[in-house]
């Protein structure tokens, strides 16, 4: 299972020249290219085009952007400009906002320390994605189906992956069989990051449509559903990838189980429901453009609501770093606040 | 509504020169170009090719495949070998097999009664649409938002559609208000196709992705389903493409009417239920393969069942020329096989 590769970590830091390095997604799996950012725009132009994506990792990003820009010598007034264009890159994504909260408190003190914040965030989410790897193996079942949506791997985070680090420990544990990765339209994170990270780890991955799910379902195929999330609001509802919602309701109709993989910092207790998450509507074209083809008559316009909310009651489990929450949900993550 | 063009009809019979026309659907929507054949086996071709599909279509298409191989001096033996090559073609669409049946009686006379008996197939499949619209379209609210799969329209029948029959009735009416066409991966029926012959028509259509439904029905932007179908069982149980399965658990959730539209030639009283239906699977590189580009890793592998089957139970009604059948389907559909 191991292929003597290192660990996927797709945000750095260049200490040398005051870079932020980037593993562009918009390019693979075709081909790895590292983007080497110098500014904080270029950091925000990389999140609103997706070159990093993925609520975890587009935090660790903004993080780096601020220690970048502080070394190299923008002050306190300058940092709190430059953060609040990151924080509107992307609105439903929590953690990003968070990063920029964490960083904003260390604006008054010397460009090291803010770069020291910024390592400890990136460091902080790679442990928290391991941990939440082992307490999610521990809920599936031996010779685990396990089906994912989009990409909530290494890839979408500092490093391991939340989903996918569910699944890496799994397997790590011999407990794993096979992951169905959803392509996830329109962008293809399934297909195109998903499948290429576990490829590249040797963890089994068969590639489905967003349509077959519940077919796969129907017939026993699936033994768990894991996901993760871009926002988890007080009540447990989790906003996530456009069609995570449809998984969703298609798992209890099986019965079967449906776990939320995330950091404590996707969690947002100033978020009461899901109702109150803001769902960011992307454009059109991003859905009937394909490969540089139109795959609609010119005249023809698409929706793209970039993410669902699904409601607590959906969710077997969220998966956290500081421990495992069910129903009432609420209530778990009230208690978990407290740690 | 009327834009003063032809109604669409993408299966002819050239009598001066002994051809089968098809509109080539893999072209559309971006090139209008119609293929004239002259074997059986070009047609065979182009069914499993799916430069013509649908279900009425394809039988369509395959009475118009003997007409032509008997009037270019084929005898009866040479007409039967044809014959089990063209059902061999798609083995789910039970129209296939029945519209072959249906021409196999007439491979004893000449070959002039072999394109009566073709041209009756296409005319009967017209007017069971014309009536299906009408009948479908009496169960549509007013304002009608109709989410719709794949294409089961004018281009999957002889002409008018049976699932955008009714949308076509319930627009003609002033019912509707707005069609959501479920894009359909992998081979994109709903963003070309469905989109294409809709906006064509003058009919209000945005395009989703395939993980959108959910999300829409959840925020009640989706007032009923209408689906077509390829087979239907004793029992009620319908196959259709890919997808509509998972559609009909989500309207369930929602407590949204789920309608399936098809003419008489879909019932298939023969197979006892939804499980006996056989399900083509298709090769995986026509998901991994966008557009001529590898959207997953080389060496990963997708699955591509081409239907699924919604057991009854989840079925509103089901829209035949013969009547609208409800619960208990079974009964309804052996009523209905009585007529």
């Amino acid at each position: 299972m191991t292929t003597g590769r290192e660990p996927l970590r797709p945000v750095l830091y260049d200490d040398a020249a005051d870079r932020v390095r980037l593993l562009d997604q918009r390019r693979l799996p075709d081909e790895e290219r590292w983007l080497a950012l110098e500014t904080v725009d270029e950091v925000v132009d990389a999140i609103k085009t997706l070159a990093v994506r993925g609520a975890p990792a587009i935090g660790v990003a903004a993080g780096y952007a601020l220690a970048c820009a502080a070394r190299r010598g923008a002050g306190p007034r300058e940092l709190a400009a430059a953060a609040e264009r990151l924080t509107g890159a992307r609105p439903t994504a929590v953690n990003l906002a968070w990063a920029v909260r964490r960083m904003s408190a260390r604006f008054a003190d010397e460009p090291a320390a803010l770069l020291r914040e910024a390592h400890a965030i990136r460091d902080e989410d790679e442990a928290a994605c391991r941990r939440i790897g082992a307490l999610g193996a521990e809920l599936l079942p031996r010779e685990a189906q396990i089906l994912t949506h989009c990409n909530a791997g290494a890839l979408a985070t500092a490093g391991y992956g939340t989903a996918l680090g569910v699944v890496r420990s799994a397997f790590e544990q011999g407990k794993g069989r096979m992951v169905f990765a959803d392509e996830t339209r329109p962008f293809l994170q399934g297909a195109r990051l998903t499948a290429w990270e576990l490829h590249r780890d040797g963890i089994p991955v068969t590639v489905l449509t967003d349509g077959m799910a519940g077919w796969l379902m129907q017939r026993g195929e699936i033994g768990c559903v894991v996901v993760g999330a871009d926002r988890i609001a007080a009540t447990g509802d989790v906003a996530n990838k456009i069609g995570t919602y449809a998984l969703a309701v298609l798992a209890a109709h099986h019965r079967i189980p449906f776990y939320v993989a995330a950091p404590w910092s996707t969690v947002d207790l100033a978020t009461a429901t899901g109702g109150d998450i803001p769902i960011e509507e992307r454009a059109s074209d991003e859905v009937v453009m394909l490969a540089g083809q139109r795959i609609a008559p010119a005249g023809v316009k698409a929706r793209y609501p970039a993410f669902d909310v699904t409601p607590a009651a959906l969710v077997t489990a969220i998966v956290t770093e500081r421990g495992v929450v069910r129903a009432p949900h609420a209530e778990g993550l009230r208690a978990l606040a407290r740690l």
